[in-house]
């Protein structure tokens, strides 16, 4: 079984590093003997780590996709473009792909599988979500008899050491994102990650192999970590929450079915399994009829543990072509989103106001006209203004964008400081 | 694809339901339609729920297993007599076989697996341990790259769920027993559960699948929790801790390679992440190289979780027919277990002595003398004897074993309490 690596960066060399030590059981767990055929890489004169063995190395794609010896081509450069056109040259050639490339997938997935289908190849890609947990080909076939209801996940490890680390001493979002630069979580421009693009990719991908329909990333609704406060996590301690950044996958029904796919920072319980992944970890919820509650636990990032992945994809990549079989095949449904009328949920709403008499009543009568009720309400009194922040009982999101909006035009309101969501207990 | 199912109860008539209700699930994902074409039940008399259709029953299981027209048998029996020779004679016969039995597993994998291979046809068992948890398939296919260093689970509901109540409730051993008969989780004999039967199958089976050797059921060294006791989680709760009954499955080099394989009851700290791992459900915490750590959660037990396995299994079985492949074959090799001499840890040690002056001296130079080193102690005055209980120090387990032996020949020495095994903070 010839390999064709195309990228040689962390994911890339932690592979090749993989596949060097683990020759031996690989061939035992697989009798099959995993020969790195060739490396593609754009810069011949970047660094690159002194396992990498100098003469594979090349910087002409097209040859080695189209080298009718190579098998398998592993795509992890990352990026949409050119990496879409290479894994579209590949399958077309009669490789097998597997790939870690979650934003080719949350745009191109179904292209791709359809295209894998077509020339009777497969096209795999367990490290693009979770990265080491085995959690798509659990989906895909291990649970494949399963109806499932729900999917909710920390799926970026950036974002959860923030929260982490807000969470548990007290940091402001800036000073915990600048310790997430330093220590090498975040990268320089930190925006893929705290803005939920990352998660919301990772969200598309999960919902379509979870539900069996076609998710893209501009499917996902998507909101960052950037408004999450020290004081958002004051609340939430005294509470009994933590604040996590999650991407949920759900599907609902009301005549007809929806799926509702977003990313979101909410509070979630101190009970709640998801609540004590901390750091980078990732973790994936996930809720079926039969099976009940599931977690997978692990790291979510990484060379090693994403190479980890990759060379399982490429196991069963080998495997299948010896038989001539593919992963089977799912006839993939155009999704409905869930239109905004449908959803519903419990909110954190905090507010400044001016600290004045009736100020309460004025607010608490925009909460009631809406048909939103409320659950718990506090008051922390600031010079001559005070912040009231409510948690609402579970409340149509149309009702809570209409209290909001008609909130911020009260004269004794200052500024709407959060409108956050919160995982309820019975989630 | 026609199914022949070989048992009802709680399992076979869950799977049944599951099928029916899921038709349209399955075909969409799987292409498959699958038919159900036999239930080989035991007593006709027997009550039924209404689901199950009765123009199916048979008691000629020979008949089904031979029925050309069948090409999956289902084996949800239990018990290993007959069980092991209708699931040879369903692969003699061609079928593919999915099975839930553990102890079956735990005595005959790979005689089986070698008829199954021998025949070309599949033999999948991901119900088998941890019920519905997608962990076996993990373990074979995803994580086929990496060389794993330990699994520790928590695979036993019944057993858990008494350890629960106790730790929560401050129950006793025996109070927290009849509790879990009354709710259901143990049966009116819990010999299997409470002994560790049932979680050393599981182990022996967990430890085959993950370091591709031979390990079976009469390898695993094995003690239950009829020994635990309230005073036990008092201690434990006291330091951070409270007690398991943990399946460890580990590979330890010294020249040479050794498994030690065993289920034991064991102090756990509150921050490991199988500490959180409440009542009936299950959780495997895996180890490898590169992944680093994983761990996989859910309900381990009762008829839909098991179910929905099975339904995986059967669903990737007839993928597997219909292409004409097999899950992959691993070479097994034998296993050497860990030798006693080989193995270390940190123990909790509880003895009951006479309340007089020097005793505690005499006590303490037994451990000396025998090199474990001492972490903490305290002692608990009981009328005119007092209760002296260690935590050790990392120590090699001869030389516990050692100590254990002199500590009861001393004449202080009313009793020997207790002595338990403790996760490290580390692990």
């Amino acid at each position: 079984m010839r390999l064709g690596l195309l990228g040689c960066g962390n994911v890339g060399s932690s592979l090749v590093k993989l596949i060097f030590e683990n020759q031996g059981s690989i061939k035992e767990k697989s009798g099959e003997s995993i020969e790195l055929a060739a490396i593609v890489i754009r810069d011949p004169k970047a660094f690159r780590p002194n396992w990498i063995p100098k003469e594979l190395l090349t910087t002409d794609v097209m040859a080695v996709i189209n080298d009718p010896s190579i098998d398998v081509i592993v795509e992890v450069m990352g990026g949409i473009h050119p990496a879409k056109e290479y894994v579209e040259a590949a399958l077309l050639a009669k490789k097998s792909v597997v790939t870690a490339n979650k934003a080719l997938l949350a745009e191109s997935y179904f292209e791709l599988e359809e295209l894998a289908d077509s020339v009777g190849r497969d096209i795999f890609f367990e490290a693009a979500v979770a990265g080491g947990i085995p959690l798509i080909r659990s989906l895909r076939v291990s649970l494949a008899g399963e109806k499932l209801k729900r999917v909710i996940g920390i799926v970026n490890g950036t974002t959860n050491f923030i929260l982490t680390r807000m969470d548990e001493e007290g940091l402001s979002y800036d000073v915990a994102l600048e310790l997430a630069r330093q220590l090498g979580y975040a990268e320089a421009d930190p925006r893929a990650d705290i803005e939920g693009i990352d998660a919301a990719s990772k969200a598309a991908i999960l919902a379509s192999i979870a539900f069996g329909k076609k998710v893209r990333f501009k499917d996902v609704s998507r909101e960052g970590i950037t408004k999450v406060t020290a004081s958002d996590f004051e609340f939430a301690r005294r509470h009994g929450y933590t604040i996590k950044l999650l991407a949920l996958c759900e599907r609902l029904f009301e005549n007809e079915e929806f799926l509702d796919v977003r990313v979101f920072p909410a509070l979630v319980p101190k009970t709640h399994p998801l609540a004590s992944v901390r750091d980078a970890f990732n973790a994936i919820f996930v809720e079926g009829d039969a099976v009940g509650e599931l977690m997978f636990y692990g790291r979510g990032a990484g060379g090693a543990p994403t190479a980890s992945a990759v060379l399982g994809d490429i196991m069963d990549a080998a495997h299948n072509l010896r038989f001539g079989s593919t992963e089977r095949r799912i006839e993939r449904k155009d999704v409905v989103m869930a239109p905004v009328e449908r959803l519903s949920g419990s909110f954190l709403i905090a507010v400044d106001v001016n600290d004045a008499p009736g100020v309460l009543a004025q607010v608490a009568t925009v909460f009631g006209e809406n048909g939103v009720s409320i659950n718990s309400m506090e008051q922390l009194g600031f010079m001559n203004q005070a912040r009231l922040i409510f948690l609402t009982h579970d409340s149509l999101e149309q009702d809570v964008i209409n209290t909001l909006a008609k909130l911020e035009e009260l004269d004794c309101v200052r500024s709407l400081r959060q409108a956050m969501r919160v995982l309820s207990e019975e989630d």
